[in-house]
């Protein structure tokens, strides 16, 4: 029998690198960490959805996602269960959310994650928009039934950071966090110290599948932003929202401007700061000249870091990938496994 | 009721910043982790020891050392109970194992975890020995005896390596580690770059308390060897013990040599490497000459740092203090958090 029943909302191109994951790793899953897990129900916008208590072979539903383009082989008709249904099935206990990240309202997530909890099912996602909106209501509900929610690839995707905070460093007064959050900006000003101009170094990171067709969330700053609130709320005990960060962008930054800082000694970042003065936290996003020795100066391209400052070991920087399919979907797979080691025990 | 009824074996430099953050943190420990402790026996060779399973004041007995040089208030006598006996003593559940690290043969600290382990009660320690040469035995004893042993301040004391791997990490495959885990020859290596002889800079770390009065331990590799082997066998599931890794110090390093380097654009770090291949575990300490392009190049003075090569994230790096009484302590109570959060479940 299987401990965890999943729902996977959203099988794009995150859900679906999960999905390989869980098929390509299930017996050093089981063997090492003694998880066991099944599919009972999948849902995306384009490729439909499906519900089946005994379990959806996983293998069988990539394979129908490459060569079909949907999850069911059956071509005339579609299963068509919407995602308030999937989530109500008796038997799942667990609610894998990788819909779209909407940065406003937080929703379809949203909703989709408040659901679960309330019908006493645990939660793992990737999901940025819920808890840069609503982050203490979904906290509140999931304490009041007594279920897990971890969004480990929410921030950092599977750079562990969340985690690393809170568990790692349990114990530490965490007093100053300072990250840079976005790796598609942080490509952009590698590549401009390189010499293009902002414009070029934009479209490369198009190109390379980085930055959104709709730049705005990476280049002023609010993906940074949320990705900071978030930050501030689960590691100090914060309650913003993405309204609450004083945000600037990368945009009116020149090459010259970032070729002049290297000459002397300083290199341009954007930068999150995330300060706890007595109750209150400052979150702010923007671009800062840092001196080269800093330890955030030497993180180039895509690649994303953050540093915590403590009362027991001063400083501890973490360094590594910011982005990517199989990345978040790492998260996803570890936040599993940390919810499968509490339940053992019960 | 306390749920830790602790017996703390060693009250140096980093027992008692453990009970110094025990006794300041209580309030916090138990608000913000449900921690809960009492301390039930305390042995030092120095200051004597004491047994009481109705509860040691924490405070008193750091007011006691502070100011009489000895656990007790009472100056005619001295109890004396050997650590064995505190060990068995009925109340106790976790042994915090603060003694002196002997890489040698372990003792007499292996002693003490595995009689803790057979009696049933857990064991939170920052004693290198033991693991350095009988890692499999000790964690084979912990199973078959169902408790936990946790040992995070082994390596770069409270910076989070272990539980990063093995915890924040999980579902990743680690293929290989490479980690500067010597404080003092990563200290010594920066002040010779800056131009000092290795026997000058050698001199100022040992005025500073980071190298040891005989310094063969950090210079010639031995602790970083003692390190590396604790890596390999907990993240990689390795049987190693320190014969098995190929080491080479830092003594017939020039500052001529390390200056020339840096002209070149290269480094040189004393670097511990684990390559997994299959089966088998290669362990090697020994000077390296990096790019200074290598996130593991700019980690100057004190600081150390170690860079996991994994299947989904590629590299993650984790930067931090390697050693000192305070960041030990904070390992101890952070591994505390960690039994107790899984334990709550039961």
């Amino acid at each position: 029998m299987a401990k965890f029943k999943l729902i996977l909302l959203g099988a794009g191109r995150v859900g679906t690198a999960f999905l390989e994951i869980l098929a390509r790793k299930r017996k050093i899953l089981e063997e090492k960490y003694n998880l066991e897990y099944e599919l009972v129900g999948i849902s995306d916008l384009k490729y439909g959805s499906i519900l089946d208590n005994d379990g959806i072979p996983i293998n069988k539903i990539l394979k129908t996602i490459r060569e079909k383009g949907r999850f069911i082989d059956n071509t005339s008709s579609k299963e068509d269960i919407d995602n308030i249904t999937l989530i109500k099935s008796s038997d799942s206990n667990l609610l894998i959310e990788t819909t779209w990240s909407n940065i406003k309202d937080g929703e379809p997530a949203l909703t989709h994650i408040l659901s679960s909890i309330r019908l006493g099912k645990h939660v793992v996602t990737t999901n940025k928009g819920p808890f840069a909106v609503a982050y203490k209501k979904i906290i509140d509900e999931a304490k009041k039934h007594n279920v897990f929610v971890r969004f480990e690839g929410t921030v950092l995707s599977g750079t562990p950071v969340i985690s690393l905070a809170r568990e790692c460093l349990a114990g530490c007064e965490i007093i100053e966090i300072q990250g840079i959050l976005n790796g598609t900006t942080n490509y952009i000003l590698t590549r401009m110290e390189e010499g293009i101009s902002f414009n070029e170094a934009l479209r490369e990171a198009q190109k390379l599948g980085y930055a959104e067709t709709d730049p705005s969330s990476d280049i002023d700053g609010w993906d940074a932003a949320a990705k900071a609130v978030i930050l501030a709320n689960s590691i100090m005990n914060g309650n913003l929202t993405i309204n609450d960060v004083f945000r600037e962008g990368i945009r009116n930054i020149s090459t010259r401007y970032i070729q002049e800082n290297i000459e002397k000694g300083r290199r341009t970042k954007l930068l999150a700061n995330i300060i706890k003065e007595g109750k209150k936290i400052y979150v702010e996003v923007k671009p800062r000249d840092l001196p080269i020795s800093h330890p955030l100066s030497s993180v180039m391209g895509p690649t994303n870091a953050v540093t915590f400052k403590t009362d027991h070991l001063n400083r501890v920087t973490i360094i590594g990938p910011g982005a990517g399919p199989i990345e978040a979907a790492q998260a996803l797979v570890m936040d599993m496994i940390t919810i499968n080691n509490y339940l053992e025990w019960r």
